[in-house]
């Protein structure tokens, strides 16, 4: 496996890689590689001849005040993960190699950018679909592999790809999850024991959605209400949102009659979690 | 020469065409062809396996109160000429095919899109940037050609393809003028007989500046009053900007030390006109 940091010389050989033809899975992460991480890494491993591994704790969708500075960065140990995977090469630049000093240039999804999320980080999407359009540009994968407890992301991604008409499928895995439901996250490792015990609080809301519609609640903001009374028992979560929108233009949903994104982040002492589901209401009609 | 309307059918040519490890020269326009467009084909016939030529007016590029539904349009002139030249394929999409109604993401140069045309065209490069990008997407290039009459848009496009590591070479050719100086545009279509002569003031202008530098006068505001005052005497001639700024980063220079582009916007009746040169004092010290 190989360990490449310049852009010119990835660049290189991605265009040696598609004018052989050969198909390149792109699984785009910010390292500290965890299980939810390697499920992609191995579907992409399954579908393509050539799989690339980027790690980039991307400065641009993170804010003032947020954790750039302290998300967990090991190489070394994603390198060996990566390794057992069969991974062909992991792209590593730097990020004055990302941004040089005269950067200018950034991609926007209207709409989408500034909802959920977004409404409380915001540029995060900005940066987020930015970065992600210049890994395109250098790896030029022919799927690139998201996973799902990023939702919002994911939507925005796809929403980018179609609407610049970019030449790269995207498919979105789910989330994996630990025993007591946790969503996966490299995030997870600033919690403390209790904290990780209170943070299963989040899928415990979603689940108790779930539950709901299926009994025919089709009240947003009823459902909403009772998922916050949930979280509100804990006593290290506070809310952030707490939110049910339209799988596809992310806009509030009163009435629940097709497919939903309940959407969630919550602070666990001072780590801000976030994780969804998709729930359609047909399914239970 | 094969004219294709569809994003799908252009997007499967150009993959095929790239896996084949064929090279393909990109010459975006909107059309109603002149000598200038024809330069740039004949230079991507003579450096290319494949020649595209996109013909699409593009409505995020338009102002309110612009051109757009008057711009020239003459699709089955241009397809000749296109036929004459040698070229292989005319991408010709509908605004509705590149702009579906929920479309949603643009990309931004920031600061270079503000100056110059941007100023007096808020949003104009903003769609040429998504629109260009949404094209190399397509068509997949090699290399693409650009016009210097359009100076700044030649810069943001150089700017935006750097910083997103597009996988594509973007080459400006020389303005083509007229006998009298007259740059080369479609819309010289909307100028009557008188105006033509009187818009050869913009050439004129922009000559009087290299030849003050070549004097040594290195004082902008200086040159630029001496421009104005010499178009102010064209009785059809409204100033909308002369302006002497660093090529690189387009900011305004006090005193000529190095390459400035020297750019100018000037009404003649009721059509905008553009030009600009390049001027080194140091070929004169």
């Amino acid at each position: 496996m190989r360990i490449i940091r310049s852009i010119k010389k990835m660049s290189e050989l991605s265009l040696r890689i598609r004018t052989k033809g050969k198909s390149t899975g792109f699984v785009p992460t910010m390292g500290a590689l965890h299980q939810g991480h390697l499920r992609l890494i191995r579907q992409a491993r399954k579908e393509n001849k050539v799989v690339v591994v980027s790690v980039f704790v991307n400065p641009t969708q993170f804010g003032r005040g947020e954790d750039f500075k302290k998300y967990p960065r090991d190489l070394k140990r994603d390198a060996r993960l990566c390794i057992k995977e069969g991974v062909d090469m992991i792209f590593y630049p730097s990020a004055k190699e990302m941004y040089p000093n005269n950067y200018r240039t950034y991609i926007t999804v209207e709409e989408l950018s500034d909802v959920l999320c977004g409404k409380f980080r915001p540029g995060h999407f900005k940066g987020v679909a930015t970065v992600v359009a210049k890994l395109f540009n250098i790896v030029q994968p022919d799927i690139a592999y998201f996973g799902q407890k990023d939702a919002q992301q994911a939507i925005i991604i796809k929403k980018m790809v179609e609407d610049l008409n970019m030449p790269v499928r995207i498919k979105v895995m789910p989330t994996l999850r630990e025993n007591n439901g946790l969503a996966l996250s490299s995030r997870n490792a600033y919690l403390n024991k209790e904290e990780r015990k209170q943070a299963h609080t989040l899928y415990q809301a979603l689940n108790l959605a779930r539950h709901l519609i299926r009994q025919g609640n089709i009240n947003s903001s009823d459902i909403a209400r009772k998922m916050r009374q949930l979280i509100a028992k804990k006593k290290s979560a506070r809310i952030q949102y707490v939110s049910i929108v339209n799988l596809k233009n992310l806009k509030p949903t009163d009435k629940i009659k097709d497919r939903v994104l309940i959407a969630l982040a919550v602070f666990i002492g001072k780590t801000r979690m976030i994780d969804n589901i998709i729930v359609n209401p047909k399914l239970y009609g």
